[in-house]
């Protein structure tokens, strides 16, 4: 399960002042539980079911199954909404299927030449995730990836380990029937920060080993239980309430932190729905990630003493799992450390979490989002929760949370110095 | 070479407005170079060769000759200043000499234990670095992989394949004596965060292959060149005056932006720099990195179209190195990128970086560093460089760039938590 404390934030602010807020969304939160509004094409995360239902799960799987006998390592060719959900549930939970190699997500020669390295000696499917085959990263990579497979295998298996994920009726899917590579569809009505439970995500995932059936369950029970809940019972609001608040108050910035690195890749995504979600008009919250206890060693001096532009979301796994624990032990050496004999390393580190977050209460609004435990379904549970408390946290705001108008701007430079005709 | 070209700042600013900043920092800038009003045990870096010149070279090429006799991989335990800089020079440069794993910079279970998964089946030198070794992350990491070590090797074997990096006449140094480990000194008169040019990080990196001289040579030169620069010709000034120019102005973040992924280390070390030395007062800029091209798919829209809350630094590489290139070729398929055909894709990855200044310029204030190459040189170059504007950026906005005293808030309610006596 998931749990939301705002027990500091409610102290920073005040008695009353956080219910406010929240009573305030109370509209909000109704209209966004029955997608009222919204663009139908934008929406279709919204129901779990209909991107991760019965039918997509055998069919990524069913897939997912002919990349394993094939292949041990999925390069998964995509960037931003392609890429992140993935690699923050396999980076996580290290599952024993397949190995992903990301890749398609960088321009840099030096990266792409390193990922070839990597996949040297090894039975190599490409996923090439690309929603309209027009953005350059994934483009550039897949033709590079497909000419080196080919190089190894001959034209003919490499057709048999290459995979699209693109929309239906696309130039990419016309390329499968073409070359006789599998096809993926791509939600025409999920936008790819939102693409977590689809279909996108499910068959890498289900590829490197996840267990792609909790993570839909966890994703359909929170989705489920947040469009039901009332506003004053309803984590998702609440946090969306915080975020506001935050920001009518003055914040500039929202630090996401955490004290398992492994939870970095989790960050990056949050970064990206919130960023491109919110951060229009003129208007919003630069979501930043923080990796603690490392980075109390290079941002925790600001947090603490430096300009207060900031509010702080910890992300708390409350139960260990398999391989989160190790005795600290005794030491025959008199190291001056002697006050952690016989402690677990988990036990420390959370001393240091509930140590920060009330040193750091005590200047910012901070809040905690506890996961029970790190695993499939949980994940599940935090990409619906995101998802939905992010569709309100901008609606709050003001702004479409489902589109991205300031990108072109960089594009129509960089096409226009590629000499690619204006689209 | 470094340049810093600030162009499209001027632009954004308006016709002369920086360079009133720039004539205004003079008097700070004579000081700075002089090292003047700084407290003598806080400014031991800004003479390079005081620790690294020839006798400390010489040294740590002894100990490096001695730990790669012994070992494959170097494990560096150690956090913040006692690892940032190694890590942004041998993630990027990928030298051939000792792997470096690095420990000491988490608490957490799960990265400890994947660590000595990593290690298992090589032969391994453990390097310390803690100058008062009173820090919880390296302390308790160099118990548990020093007990691992002995039980791989024996504890005669393993004394032999440990060095401790701390200050001297302390009580590591004691350890050191007691148990038969190598020591390397860590200079008294020089912080954590500014000891990239010290045999803390020489050590490692020579361990790992780096060629330290050449990295000393370019810090020396370019650290010699800036204290001598007058203003109108001081890039670390006119760094600095553009960092308290934005913040002057409003803005809340520093974005520090590559179109290299392999950059990002040297990011974090510019992060901690930068944070630790201004954060405090409630003043200063936040430090923020971005890796492009990737992260345009998650805070590009942001940071065009959202909060106007931030300035960006760029860091580009001028020149190509081996490995910098790729050529796109022509494909057989009919994939919809022909305007790419024949490209290399350093320039593909530089018309996007070009493509983004220009971009991002409309609506914030952009500068950008340029590095000629990515080198051993050039990273001297940039220690010295963002060393020595960071002093003079701090001094700038009036507060000591050399303390840290807001990171005791979270270690005093940690520390009285696992019950260590007050210190």
């Amino acid at each position: 399960m998931l749990t939301l404390d705002t027990e500091l934030a409610r102290a920073f602010w005040g008695e009353g002042v956080l219910d406010v807020e929240v009573a305030a969304g109370a509209d909000v939160l109704a209209r966004c539980a029955a997608g009222a509004g919204a663009p139908k094409d934008a929406i279709g995360w919204l129901d779990v079911d209909k991107w991760a239902g019965k039918k997509e799960l055998e069919h990524v799987e069913e897939l997912a199954t002919r990349v394993r006998e094939r292949a041990d390592t999925l390069v998964l060719i995509g960037v931003g909404g392609s890429n992140n959900a993935s690699r923050a549930v396999a980076e996580a939970l290290r599952p024993a299927g397949c190995r992903v190699v990301y890749a398609g997500n960088t321009l840099s020669a030096a990266e792409l030449n390193r990922v070839m390295d990597e996949l040297s000696g090894h039975d190599v499917v490409l996923d090439c995730v690309a929603k309209n085959f027009e953005t350059l990263e994934p483009g550039v990579t897949f033709r590079l990836l497909r000419q080196w497979l080919e190089s190894q295998v001959g034209t003919a298996e490499a057709a048999r380990r290459i995979v699209c994920t693109g929309t239906p009726e696309s130039h990419l899917e016309t390329l499968c029937r073409e070359h006789g590579w599998a096809f993926n569809p791509f939600p025409a009505d999920v936008g790819g920060r939102f693409t977590a439970l689809t279909p996108v995500h499910l068959l890498p995932l289900a590829a490197a080993g996840v267990d792609v059936r909790a993570l839909a369950e966890g994703a359909r029970a929170e989705m489920s239980a947040l469009r039901a809940a009332s506003a004053g019972e309803n984590c998702a609001l609440c946090y969306a309430a915080v975020r506001h608040l935050a920001y009518e108050r003055g914040c500039a910035v929202e630090l996401f932190a955490s004290f398992e690195p492994r939870l970095r890749w989790l960050g990056l995504w949050w970064q990206q729905l919130f960023a491109e979600s919110e951060g229009k008009e003129g208007r919003g919250l630069l979501p930043v990630v923080a990796s603690y206890s490392e980075e109390l060693h290079s941002l925790g001096q600001f947090v603490q003493d430096g300009s207060h532009v900031m509010f702080e979301t910890f992300l708390d796994v409350t139960t260990p799992c398999d391989g989160d624990s190790c005795s600290v032990g005794d030491s025959s050496v008199e190291d001056g450390f002697g006050y952690l004999d016989g402690r677990d390393l988990w036990d420390v580190n959370h001393a240091a979490l509930a140590a920060t977050q009330r040193a750091h209460a005590e200047v910012l609004p901070v809040v905690t989002l506890g996961m029970e435990r790190l695993d499939a379904e949980h994940y599940g549970r935090l990409f619906a929760f995101f998802e939905f408390s992010c569709y309100i946290s901008a609606t709050l705001l003001g702004v479409n949370p489902f589109d991205q108008p300031g990108v072109e701007a960089y594009k129509h430079r960089m096409f226009a110095a590629l000499g690619k005709d204006a689209c």
